[in-house]
């Protein structure tokens, strides 16, 4: 019973088998090897377009570096209080841009609020040298709340960045699971909704660690390479990386393996529904549950075992006697797991 | 017939299973499993003293966040001038520590030269706000042009370094093969002969992608966990760095995939040694080898689909016909491979 | 009928004399000369005890480089949400820091809210390598609404601080206005109240430009020479900074241009009281007036030629015919020019 | 005898006269006074081109704000190894740009060498994440060692930079010396040569604290607001360093200060010549005199007051016996402590 998070999870065989193939083989070292290119065009595929890839070791790198490629001195960055950029990365896209600002909005059940946004970016209009300027605007789908935005909410934010001459940034650590729950196309839920930038995870969906920043337009990635390299996230065995994402893009695998994370969540969801005094916090749409269960409830189920997180942000009232707690769903979560977490909690 | 870098090898069947075994199950993140802590523990054995140990994901990181561990305001770092942290990381030294000085200095076949670093030192002691401070000296062992410090050597530097307050680093990129060329015990050549921090590289000698800084002081590595995960550096599932490292550092395979590669190194030495007008720039001490082929034979090599880079750093005269070029072997290298390189140029 | 800001105000004549009196001397460079060393005696004076003094060029040069002095990796300062480090240094605290975080914090009339302030202590309490770390609270004494703090409400912020290991810093851009009012000791008003860093602006209110970082305890201000140095905020000529806080902090000087632009604010407000519908948003306690005047007048206030900003930040709440308007005296207002400005708003 | 720098100088009359006229004022802060704009027009007319013009507080900032503004990740800086950016400014080059490296390149008399530049750029040739690439040459005019470049030196060295790319930077310091000595336009000796940014200097001949970044270009200008004021450097009263420049541009008065100090400057190298043993070691053509004196004759001079420094640096060869030492001469300079110090070394 392990709903901890996905990166307690383990790697899916496919991705296992498909690195150990490529150990066998000789290649080039940096990125220059068939593979890479392999591996980058089946992301141009996945897209619909020729993309910019660049694999980094951490979601937090592909975050700072995303940043980095669209840097501005005295840059502000628009995004959501609860965001991992603010709260998980130890200031590190302050760090990797040296110095660019994270302004966290407020925004319920996880997702930027559209009128907060506007006020804060009117209020650094025009630039100017006294309080900067907007940079660039950031949304995480499915985001902190295990919410996923609608295509028509990602257009929104899309319109509203590009009116002050901003790129949307999506910070993608759970992109798959978004995807198979509104099971649209790649490209629909990004560029051509309005996202210019993508953190691209695949770690937490069943890789071993892979991570890429992808640029829609691959003419701005043209200082990418420099911009990873000096922050010391060029792979020199990055076949290893690529041979990774070769096969969670290959034949949907990435998707599959989403779906599933995504149905032992909702399989979790119902059957907590009203079970003994739990109720969720916020819609259940991807790999994540967040649930407020009584406190004694969640003791024994610790007790039993299950590991899971207490969930302090996002704002949602819980009784006196409860506590919101987060269960996260992977790709080799069972059924088993999710049944005997509901039983316990009957 | 691939001698272009260690880089471009595999990995060893032992890491592979390593991680696959690991894939199969379930742990804590960001270095909280079980395996992480096993795989710690092997260092702190492995080095006959209780160390501090970071995964990072490149050489590069290595090498930049050990001086960010070390860095001082103004801080100047003297290092060879043919080194990798000048030579080979697009400033990555320098952004990591937010501007520290790489001081490259002469020095023959690779190795500081004893009387330049006291000149380079004395230049800028007593420190100054003007003319900045040394903060480190740094060596590379095995060095870039193959060569290995003697445990003397290292002890010389590192009391210069100490004399002047200053930690000694040890860029450890090719580290195995080092020890396995010296055959004498990592504590010996490190925090012994005066190492203070250490990059540990794992990549070129079989892993997949594994690299630590290793502190041999835990106490001076309070700030290190921020400035890793600040830099993107932390991986989530760590375990799988360290499911490499503790296969890697188990039972000595490291020594004997070193061995193996040092072994295929002097025996393409020897095999070239005065043939077709071939000499060594360097001595062979590790797993590189340096020659001078003369051109049409460095041709003819190529033609055949052998890979190896010239060389155009070190400052080893060749003759107008010749070039120099470098052949790295690694823990997959054959005699087989050797031999017909061998052959083709005889 | 000059109020856009006490920085348009010129210069003191005693501050212009001592200036002049030193460019005909010769003297050493860099901080050297016995006039620096007088000039920072005075400081030590100022204070009653012993301090470590670094003079900048600017206030934004001395807030970046104080929060450089007790920079800590994923360090987080906690100010309010309007203070000059966020609204008015295009991030330049965040870039001389190399990306600590400034976490702006809600508060009445531009004072640290300590129920605030706690809570958003607690939520980066334990130090994490995820979340970063508290490293510092700032206050604004004069605040950005003009108001001053007690010196209980400072001691109260200091002991959250110092609870937390955190050391806390005085913008005091405007701090001889604070003290003229609070009419305590500069050593009450900052380190006996817990003060440990303070930049010490004295451009606002009749010098040049003579700004300067006030360590108290000098033994934390090691790393200042090398971090001032860097930020190429070292002038040559020392001397001239050192020849305006010489004559600044003689005979009390400072205090008497302080009081007397405070008077002029006084009366200012005092004049405008209910006076055609005008109201202060907040105590007029130093030498800003932030009055709430019906759009009408302050156009015909600003068509007879009176200087005077808008201002938008502070949620004070005004009628909707009215704007908030701020006015700031400086140590060279008249009266006349106060009571011209009454005059027209009758 | 005064003799150890220019920084050690006090101000000219005409300076101290404007600003304290200027003191009487009230005018627009941060740079938006009529007397500002009329400074920056001073460039403009002095330069026979509109150019972009940033005042900052030291020659320091003037350098690693222009280096900042031509910034490119992985950039390295090709310069003298004696020069001020490597010398003298505590790493602030490479902490203002977040890590630019500074080559330092060998050349006689403190001027770059031709073939160790072209040698240098080709070794970075092309541009590559690992080594990363040239983003500028700088050289400084009046050099290190007293020299000054010819106007065919300087379009030597600008033809190779903009071959690679790359922009020419001038560190004016002394730049008014220069162009005394070579009595040509200052257009002639900036752009029409090459010269894409200047560091224009003013403190040293004259003013309390005048420096500058000029940008032929204006176009190239547009983020240099934001780097200027985020590195603390925007000053509030910028009246103040208006009011320097435009009296120090008005009517030649700058170039008659520097050719009053180039004149004493060879008054004290004609009367030092062949005396008593001292000699030249390179020749003097600006505010410079680099002379090799016997011990016991400079230690007789310092005894008897005069003040002036030893110089380790530029490789100039002098006897056993000797040291090498450099007397700086002012504007404030007078024949009589020139011939003081001839005399007491005869």
């Amino acid at each position: 019973m392990q709903f901890a998070s996905d990166n307690w999870a383990g790697a899916a065989p496919q991705i296992v088998e498909a690195v150990a193939a490529e150990a066998a083989r000789v290649g080039a070292a940096y990125g220059g090897s068939a593979l890479d290119e392999q591996a980058v065009a089946r992301f141009s595929a996945v897209f619909e377009r020729e993309v910019a890839v660049f694999f980094v070791a951490t979601g937090s790198a592909a975050n700072g570096l995303a940043m980095s490629a669209v840097n501005q001195t005295g840059g502000v960055i628009f995004c959501h209080e609860d965001c991992h950029m603010i709260e998980g990365e130890c200031g590190g896209v302050e760090f990797l841009t040296g110095g660019a600002r994270l302004m966290g909005l407020p925004g319920a059940a996880g997702k930027l609020d559209i009128d907060a946004l506007e006020h804060a970016i009117a209020g650094l209009s025009p630039p100017s040298e006294h309080h900067g300027r907007g940079m660039a605007v950031s949304l995480t789908q499915q985001s902190e709340a295990g919410t996923v935005y609608s295509l028509e909410e990602i257009r929104q934010v899309g319109e509203i960045a590009h009116a002050h001459e901003m790129p949307l940034h999506m910070d993608g650590a759970r992109v798959a699971n978004a995807l198979a729950h509104l099971n649209v196309s790649p490209a629909a839920m990004t560029w051509k909704a309005g996202v210019d930038i993508l953190s691209f995870g695949a770690t937490k969906n069943g890789c071993l660690a892979a991570e890429a920043v992808v640029i829609f337009d691959p003419a701005r990635a043209a200082d990418m390479p420099f911009l990873r390299k000096r922050a010391g996230q060029l792979f020199s065995k990055s076949r290893f990386v690529a041979a990774q994402f070769d096969a969670y893009l290959r034949d949907g695998l990435w998707l599959d393996l989403a779906r599933h994370a995504n149905a032992m969540a909702d399989r979790l969801r119902a059957g907590l529904a009203g079970s003994n005094g739990a109720y969720e916090a916020w819609p259940t749409t991807g790999n994540e549950v967040f649930v407020a269960l009584r406190r004694d409830n969640a003791e024994r189920l610790r007790a039993a075992g299950a590991a899971f997180h207490e969930w302090t942000r996002g704002g949602a009232e819980v009784a006196d006697d409860a506590i919101l707690v987060r269960f996260v769903t992977a790709f080799s979560t069972t059924p088993d797991e999710v049944d005997a977490a509901i039983e316990m909690l009957r």
